[in-house]
């Protein structure tokens, strides 16, 4: 049987949730990494896969699947081990209630209201609606430092798919706020050990993790 | 040991999608209806079991959960009879997409962009947004009209959690539909069995579900 294959892109968040899940739990992969200026998402054979043009994507023998989130839950029905969505009902709505939460509260504001317009360079046009949105992201944050004062991960004693699934975004905003297009606003978040020291020593948790070097966007080093 | 209780509002689409759960369930549970023009959703009491003040919630003996997804995860794992999320890894895995592929693409355009400034009476200030992102919800249409065409439920034989997602989104469109500030809109949605035949059976086939009446918003009748 030939391994599950997964492809990526590096610096997608999504992939780099599911590629931590992957490692996380020791499952035996061959890496696609596509590059997206060179086209690899929008070639026959990638859009036959996912006619989204996105990754993460899977190949696991005839089975395709796109989605990340849908991903972790084929990984985690298919490789148990190191139970990413909690080992009781309870668990697993308290798991997927952080994710939710940070789908819809966190991910818009930092994302896409803060993260890109960074990334894009268009800091000046848009430093009115950034500054609003820091301060919903830095609210979120702070619920985060509360709950991460009294428990190692977002969803309790145990590593989730809520860590992975928040953590890349965390890492891309502690990323834009290092480019030189963010030196004139005041984002509040470095350094991290001070702004958030509980959110800190998760995010050393997390760089801890079997594999996790592997999973390093390589456009990031 | 004391009944869940479950709080909504009526015409809340994910309320009514744990509704839809807990009838075609069975799940015995007392019903909470809040009032959003009354400030249920604000009152100490509620606040302290969702900071965020919305619905739904459910209390089910000392365990609160809000956020509806995580309600359907942990209902479908208390009571598995009718499982919502498949049955093997790869079946679950396309329950998964289906759902995050409502919520990436059809939903920010059908809910946010098309639906709400109709209820909102602003479709003048509106319309050219309107129209482009009915493209895109017709593009969507199209893809679940086909799917319909080749299986009873989105996301395969069985009904799932996708269906119960996604139904109350549809029929706010259709409600949104026949009101008078849409009425120099060309959607191209009513009637439903002509512009959508597959989907229109799949609707008669949710309306046809065990207490489906009782999930009706009280305030659309």
């Amino acid at each position: 049987m030939s391994e599950l294959e997964f492809f990526w892109g590096s610096g997608s968040q999504p992939a780099w949730s599911v590629m931590l899940a992957l490692e996380l739990k020791g499952v035996p992969y061959t890496s696609r990494l596509l590059s997206f200026s060179a086209g690899d998402l929008k070639t026959p054979e990638f859009l036959a896969m996912n006619p989204r043009h996105k990754v993460p994507v899977i190949r696991d023998g005839e089975y395709v699947l796109n989605e990340s989130m849908a991903i972790l839950v084929y990984l985690d029905r298919k490789y148990p081990k190191a139970p990413l969505f909690g080992q009781s009902a309870e668990e697993a709505g308290l798991v997927w209630r952080a994710i939710f939460e940070f789908q819809n509260h966190l991910h818009p504001a930092l994302n896409v209201d803060v993260v890109r317009p960074i990334y894009q360079g268009k800091v000046e046009e848009n430093r009115a609606a950034i500054e609003a949105q820091m301060q919903v992201v830095h609210s979120e944050l702070r619920q985060y430092e509360a709950t991460l004062a009294r428990q190692p991960w977002l969803a309790g004693a145990e590593i989730s798919a809520a860590d992975l699934v928040v953590f890349p975004h965390f890492m891309s905003l502690l990323r834009a706020a290092t480019r030189p297009a963010a030196a004139s606003l005041k984002l509040g978040i470095l350094p991290v050990e001070r702004a958030y020291p509980h959110i800190a020593a998760w995010q050393k948790r997390v760089e801890a993790l079997p594999g996790y070097d592997k999973t390093f966007p390589p456009h990031w080093r």
